[in-house]
Parts: structure tokens; C-alpha cells; sequence
């Protein structure tokens, strides 16, 4: 067994402890006799794992009792529909700031529900910037307003936290969260598909404050709505349980490593190198404005795209995995999560310094 | 390690060889440095695993191309909104067959979205029976009749299967599915929760006539529209990977195993030593009409109540796992599915004369 560094944008890495956990305990879970996939959600075992997820999450957070945390299915694609259902009523507008695909897609779903204001986008920079908040035009009275604070694709990071007064703020998450301290309080709802920094996919995470459940009108499925699941401790049907599990033991593996944060410095650090080589190299370059550059996604472009395919046989012959950018703007992209380690990124590193010499 | 023999009704058992196989690929998916869990979905290593899944399912089931066959989130209570939002337009009129807590619970959830007709119920019957074809009030031109073949928590199952002519029949098969032949092409479309006869939870498989799909309005989520996930191979957002890899050794397994047909062979005749056993003793009972019985969950009462815990502490020291009744109807339930070998209910037929001869 031999295991590479892997730069997946998602599903991405997995903290190595983590699956070497889940492989013993897979066929016989603690002495039980059975694995933890066969087991009812309702089981008293069960029911701890999932108590003692929320709990770690919660302490990794600093998620008070003001907000319901949910383990929900269909990620924040079905998060896209999910947040204008329940939160945006009859003739009310909801803001959306469009810094990239993700926001995009979230923008083209919920035109479905009700009145859509866009209020900024760096679409004319090709993504490379986000607007100031300054430069924003909001409603004057929005049922929520919506952001994607990193955006994977892109490669492009808010350095900033939106401020929107007493207006619920809701954020995608997917590739932020739980790397870096947050300060959940000064958001109404945050999303996020497990499969970055969490844990498999098939799970997603919801953290809402509890003051913006039961507004879903009754043709809202079920399913869709926020407070069947708040209700039901997201046991309203059978959750995914072993995503479920083992996201618990990513919560429990990153207070070992000093929670979110020492991740947050360590994940600096990783960033910080890694855009420092690009900026200082000939053959390499990254187009996103320096403040607004993703500490989860770097994105770069060889100055020759005739050696992006020597580049990528090359690096997977080194180990280093899945680099190829999203089909969507090509180039490479360099996903450093959580479970990426230092170690990976300078091994990146010096891979691609040896690269642009043999290419010079 | 030991494996226990469990009779739980889902999250339910694995083949132990394909737990075997999951295990030993955890880390290390055939030497390429990483987990199944860690590559994207449009890897193609992930794209063919999950295009062989398809393949096999479709050889196991002979499921025509007139069929997509999609591997979605959400469970089956997810399909109970999906089916009338793709299915029932405007005006129109579903047909539902009530038999049980699920059927309640599609019934339910349906009329969200427009006319339901409750068209027979054995409600009257404690749901002991299965109401026959003959008695039932089916709408002049319904959009679909819904019904459910095996009622997991009554351990009811239907001995026919409706004839409907013209009309699309759709079949909630969480419990039935992969467990014997069955005869794709009389359903316009087939859903199960993987957590039975399929794979871990968090995977919801669908088997839709193509002609059914398109036919959502605008204001249908695009994850709770057919059409986006045939339209994209059930790749439109990222799938739960790893519960659609595991879902794929199960097929793997049951194709080793001599397919449904041998399954079905095996599985009604460990049903029938059950309730066989069952019927003749003088402890145990099972309410249900004997041709409308359950081959896959078997449901049954001790004449005296106060022997239930005794029974169920001492069958878990036997290693005999997960007998509770459902919270809702109390009693027993041995569930039997395809992963619970014939050595088990054996072992359990022996357990229960056991106990009955020490509280004779």
C-alpha cells in the first residue's frame, strides 16, 4: 500500500488516520458483529456517532444553541433550491453576488422561486476579482443575501465578510468550511456538500439559526424543508449514516490536530508557498487578483499549454494526483484542503520547479 | 473479528465478501495512491465503476433501454415529492394503494402537489391484508397508481401485481428490489432506498420509462427532476461515489450468487422455514393473511409481552442481531434480506424453539 498526494478538487483527500480507522472498524464495529453501514440510524450506537459528530463540529465551530446543525443528502446543489424555498417569501427579492460558477448555478435555481436581484459580479474580470462591498447593490429590504465565500473553480476567495446589518446572510461553504476559524454568528445559514474538507460525498452540512426555520410554504417537499430535519435531529428518514460516520471522524481527527485554528495557519502556509513559487517562476501564473486568491483552490496556467499534458503524465508519474483544472477553464488547479499536507505541497512545488528547468 | 447474524430491517446487512472488498480497496483503490472515496466522480476510473454498476443492475433486473436508471440522494422519502412533481400535472388525478406506514407516508406527502385518490386501503385490517385488484376505486384517467409491493414495517407484501393497463404503475420497491424476478416492463417506474437489498444509505435508485421524463414544471427543483439526472448520467452534481461503489459489488456479488432468480428461490425458502416454523409454534405469531406475507420481513408477537426483553437480550447474546419490531407496531421483525444467508434463520429458527422450550 502506497498512498500519493492527492490535489482533488472533490471528492477530495481524506486524512490517512481516518481511513485507516474506517477500514478496521468496517467489517466488525467495536466487537458488534456487524459494520456500522448495517446498523439502524436508530440504533443507540448510531445515535451516539451522530450526537458526538454535531458535538465536535459544534466545538470546532463555536456553533452556539441559536443555530440547528442538519447532516442532510443531495448537496448544495439541492442547498441551490433548499435556501430560496424556505427563506424567500412571497414578492420578497433575495441578493445574490455572482464571483463565479458556483454562484452562478445558485443564481440560475433560484430564479425558479421568486424575485432574483444580482447585486454584483466580477463576471468582466473573467473572475479574477470580487467586487467591494462598496460597489454592491443591494435591495432595500432582501429576504436574505447569498454568497460563495471560495469558490472552487475559480480559485477565488473572499477576504471579507459581507456586511449586511440585520439581513439573514447565507453562504455556500462547501470548500471553506472548517478551514479557518469562522465566525458563524454573523451568518443566518451556512451550506456545505461534505466532500472538501468534511467527508465523503453524499453528505451535506447545514448550520442555520434557528429564528429562520418554518417559513417554507406548504407545497415545500418535506424533504426540503429545513425544520422537518431540525425536528427529526436529520433523522426525519434514513440518513447517508456512514458518511455521516465518518465525517465524525474527521471532527475528531482536526481537534487532534489543534482544530480550525492551527488548520487555518497550517492551510496559510500551504498557500502562501505555493502562489510565492508560481508568482516567482517563469513557466507558471495565476490570474486571480493577489488579496482574492483561494487558500483551498490554486488554479495555474503553464505560459506553453502544449506541456499541460507532459505536465500531468509527469506528476502522476511522481505521485502528485489529480491536478488537471476543472473541464470548464482547463489549465491545472491545485486543491490543498485540510487533509492535503505540507508535505504535498512541497513535494508540488518541487516538482514543478524541476518541470519548468527540464522545460526551460 | 466475528460477524453476528443481523436480521435488521435498514440500514441493513452486507455481503460479507463485498465488506471483504471495500476494506482492502479503502486506502489504496488498485494501487492508484488513493480511496474511492477521494477521486472525483468524472474520474474515469469512478465513471467506469459506476457505468459497470449500471450495466449490472440493468443484466440483473433485464431492464430494457426503454428505462434510464438513475442513482440519486434522498431515500424513497424524497421519491414520495419527486413522483407527483415529475408525474401528476396540473388537474390531474394519482391513484394510491394504502398498505402500510410507507404507502401513508407517500400518500401523505403527494397531496402537496395535487389530487390524490386514496383508490383501496387495508387500513381496516390493521394492514394484515392486501386489498384485492377487484375492490379497488381506481380515477377514470389517472396520471399513475403508486403502490408499495413489501411493507418493511407490517411485513406485508402483494402476491399480484396491478394491472393498470395504459396507465403508468410506479412501485416504492426499497424492500422488494434485487430480491426476486421482476418484470420491469409492466412499471413505468420503479424507486428503493439502497439500504435494503442494494447497498449502504444515501443512495436512492430509480428506473423511470424513458417516456415518463420532461414532464416536471419550472418551478421543480432541478435536483428533483428526472430529467436532470437522465439528461447527465446522474452526474449533474456529485453523486454519493462510494455508496454507488459498494452498490456495485453488491450487483457483482448477486450476479456470482446465480442472480434474482437464484435469490428469489433462496430467499422464499427462507421465508417460508420461518413462517413455517412460526405458524406451528405455541409462543410465537404473525398477524398477516398467509398469501400477502412478507418474504423479506417477517414480523411476529410473543403471546406474553413480558417475555420480549428476555428474548431480545438473550437472541443478542446468541449473536442473532436487530430483532426489535419497528417503534411504531412493537413486537419482532426478522428482516431476511438477500445478505442475510439461510444459515441465519436457520440459527434463529433454532434460538426461538430454544426459548419457547425454557418459557413453556
Amino acid at each position: 500500500m502506497s498512498r500519493a498526494y492527492n490535489f482533488c478538487a472533490g471528492p477530495a483527500a481524506l486524512p490517512q488516520a481516518v481511513l485507516e480507522q474506517a477500514q478496521q472498524e468496517m467489517l466488525d464495529y467495536r466487537g458488534l458483529g456487524l459494520s456500522i453501514m448495517e446498523m439502524s440510524h436508530r440504533d443507540n450506537v448510531f445515535v451516539e456517532i451522530a450526537e458526538q459528530a454535531e458535538k465536535d463540529l459544534r466545538d470546532l465551530m463555536g456553533i452556539s444553541d441559536d443555530y440547528a446543525v442538519l447532516f442532510l443528502q443531495g448537496g448544495a446543489s439541492s442547498q441551490f433550491a433548499m435556501v430560496p424555498m424556505n427563506l424567500l417569501g412571497d414578492g420578497e427579492t433575495a441578493d445574490y453576488i455572482n464571483t463565479g460558477q458556483w454562484s452562478k448555478k445558485a443564481i440560475k435555481e433560484a430564479g425558479r422561486y421568486g424575485n432574483i436581484n444580482v447585486a454584483a459580479s466580477s463576471e468582466d474580470t473573467n473572475f479574477s476579482t470580487v467586487p467591494l462591498q462598496e460597489s454592491w447593490n443591494l435591495s432595500d429590504n432582501p429576504a436574505y443575501v447569498h454568497y460563495c465565500p471560495n469558490e472552487t473553480i475559480g480559485g477565488l476567495e473572499y477576504s471579507f465578510v459581507p456586511q449586511v446589518g440585520d439581513t439573514p446572510l447565507v453562504a455556500d461553504m462547501s470548500s471553506t468550511i472548517l478551514s479557518r476559524p469562522i465566525d458563524v454568528n454573523q451568518y443566518g445559514l451556512i451550506y456545505a456538500g461534505a466532500q472538501k474538507n468534511i467527508g465523503p460525498a453524499g453528505l451535506t452540512l447545514v448550520v442555520i439559526r434557528k429564528d429562520l426555520l418554518g417559513k417554507a410554504a406548504n407545497n415545500v417537499p418535506a424533504m426540503l424543508n429545513y425544520q422537518t430535519h431540525a425536528d427529526n435531529d436529520s433523522m426525519y428518514n434514513t440518513p447517508p449514516t456512514f458518511a455521516w460516520y465518518l465525517s465524525g471522524l474527521v471532527f475528531s481527527w482536526l481537534k487532534k490536530q489543534g482544530g480550525v485554528g492551527n488548520m487555518g495557519e497550517i492551510n496559510q502556509r500551504k498557500a502562501e508557498k505555493l502562489y510565492h513559487f508560481i508568482d516567482h517562476s517563469g513557466l507558471y501564473s495565476n490570474p486571480v487578483e493577489v488579496i482574492s486568491r483561494s487558500r483551498m483552490n490554486v488554479p495555474f496556467v503553464l505560459a506553453d499549454d502544449r506541456l499541460d499534458k507532459p505536465f500531468l503524465d509527469q506528476a502522476q508519474a511522481a505521485g502528485l494526483l489529480n491536478l488537471k483544472g476543472h473541464r470548464s477553464v482547463g489549465g491545472m488547479r491545485a486543491s490543498i484542503y485540510n487533509a492535503v499536507p505540507e508535505a504535498a505541497v512541497d513535494a508540488l512545488i518541487d516538482f514543478m520547479a524541476e518541470f519548468e528547468k527540464k522545460n526551460a
